[in-house]
């Protein structure tokens, strides 16, 4: 297998180096191909890693920066005063070619915004998206895009996430024709905003995009649809009350658990399945969410992440890189905007 | 206590006269103040009727129409040609001042296109809004509006949205100074789209609003708020995938229930609570979304619903109708209008 390089930003996330060592350490393990380049304070990488043994020390280069972005730090900030910091160092490597991808668990509103500033998107792609797979009762995952990377999107942003999504789909999901729903208040051609109305009429005059119509927010979960297309405000504020409802439904069973004898039973018997499920369900725990639309692969894992959760991050990056994500949607994109009339 | 009038559309729901005859006998049976109008087919109402014994004849009105609505029928249509239909009679009702309330399990749009034609919007009002309450880990509901009633709404609206939901809140629910939240994609100032950032401008600059600043999509279910306010685009989509995924959780559950002896246990036996804590978290299913900001008191049953969740729609407009919830509402509108700068 070819070699493979990852720049990984040791600084980011609530829990900081402890957890990003011990996933690159469980990284480079698992995969011989794989390089890490872990960007941050190097005093305290070195003597993170001490604690481990037989490590392929080759594949784990240190490269020391200054600075690290803070988690509630402000994006604008961080641009402007943050360049010698962990999270900049993994994206300016990728942009150099150095790295084939970089992960960061840091604050989600500066790798936004300098990954846009450092790696620019791709032609004919406006605006980047945030993008995360999510279970479904059916057999596939659906992607759902944007999860807020842009608050204020138009017909022309939503078109090239609906590109985007199927691409992701398509290439990393493994899905042939994936199917594309564009997220509405109801199935009928006269419902939503104008927005949604002349976004569906783009992607149904488009015949490379496999356009199935309207879908509804409970349709995320029904596997009706590979890929569901809206702006960063909806995805976001959809994503984060499943999250909630999620986090209630937890609670809820904790709190019966109090109630009587055989309540309380059920309840404890009834926690450790829940709490599998919600992972499932909750991608923010498990999975890492991808910024696409850039001339370079950046997967973002949640900053709460635990080392596997970061690891399963890596290995996303790893996905992208050997499915060429970015050159495949620059392709995709440059073949739509000939066939649209 | 003083008599109250409801009227009831008999033809509403996917189940159609025989829940709603069951619900409209629970109801009078229940409250010996309430005096029913049931609209609809009078042979088919009259027949269901005489299943029950010792009914309060007196309290039980029949009022013929020949139309129903249908439940996939466009609101413009219905609109158009179902004026002698058991919905536009309800209305219609409610106009009159012959009952206080009405009550339907029907076609949700063509409901609300009717009643904002039949009833029009209180003085300062523009646009009515589809308003429920939800579960919080908390000790309180939240109210969460606009549920679908309007996809474009500017920052006016939504100010007037923070104000209904904040009567609500007070009046129903019995809470003092509702904390009200504006629903966003952050808690930062700078987060957010125009719209949001407007009306948040709007809402800082009133006295008479508790406002508690942004909220995101997972606050909803924590009881940071106890109003939180959203376009109906937004709020149908995040309350619609709340939904998704509560259902999702349940099919979950079933399926590990297949997997071995002791998940098969601990699934059957964590069913029967989850179906309880959906039931409560899915407000579709056990309440009645309420149309506000209307010159009456219009209540949405579930179109799925059955006779108990008819019957707390019926309690819920008998609450509305006692606590005078359209009259508060243009009381707290016109005094917040002389408020603000």
């Amino acid at each position: 297998m070819t070699h493979l390089t990852i720049a990984l930003d040791m600084m980011g996330g609530d829990n900081g180096p402890p957890v990003t060592i011990e996933a690159a350490v469980l990284a480079v393990k698992e995969y011989s191909h794989l390089h890490l380049i872990l960007c941050g304070d190097s005093d305290i990488i070195r003597h993170g890693l001490e604690s481990y043994s037989d490590l392929p020390e080759k594949r784990l280069e240190i490269l020391h920066t200054e600075q690290k972005v803070e988690m509630d730090e402000r994006p604008s900030s961080a641009l402007r005063n943050k360049q010698d910091s962990s999270m900049r160092r993994v994206l300016e490597l990728v942009e150099q070619g150095r790295a084939d991808a970089c992960v960061s668990a840091g604050n989600t509103g500066a790798l936004l915004t300098m990954a846009y500033y450092v790696l620019k998107t791709l032609p004919g792609i406006d605006r980047p998206a945030l993008i995360s797979s999510l279970p479904t009762s059916g057999r596939q995952k659906v992607y759902l895009l944007d999860l807020g990377a842009n608050v204020n999107c138009d017909s022309e942003i939503l078109f090239q996430y609906a590109v985007m999504g199927s691409v992701m789909a398509e290439e990393v999901e493994g899905i042939s024709k994936p199917r594309v729903g564009l997220l509405n208040v109801g199935e009928e051609q006269i419902k939503g905003n104008d927005q949604v109305k002349h976004t569906a009429q783009i992607l149904s005059s488009v015949p490379g995009i496999n356009y199935i119509g309207y879908v509804e927010g409970n349709d995320i979960f029904t596997g009706k649809a590979d890929v569901v297309v809206t702006d960063g405000f909806v995805g976001n504020i959809a994503l984060k009350a499943c999250e909630g409802l999620g986090k209630l439904i937890l609670n809820e069973v904790k709190r019966v658990s109090g109630k009587n004898l055989l309540t309380r039973m059920m309840a404890r018997l009834a926690l450790p399945i829940l709490r599998k499920i919600y992972a499932r369900v909750n991608p923010d725990q498990y999975n890492g969410a991808s910024l696409i639309g850039l001339r370079g692969i950046v997967v973002k894992s949640h900053g709460n992440a635990s080392s596997e959760a970061l690891l399963y991050a890596i290995k996303e990056a790893m996905h992208e890189v050997d499915r060429q994500v970015p050159t495949k949607i620059k392709h995709k994109i440059e073949t739509l905007l000939m066939e649209r009339p």
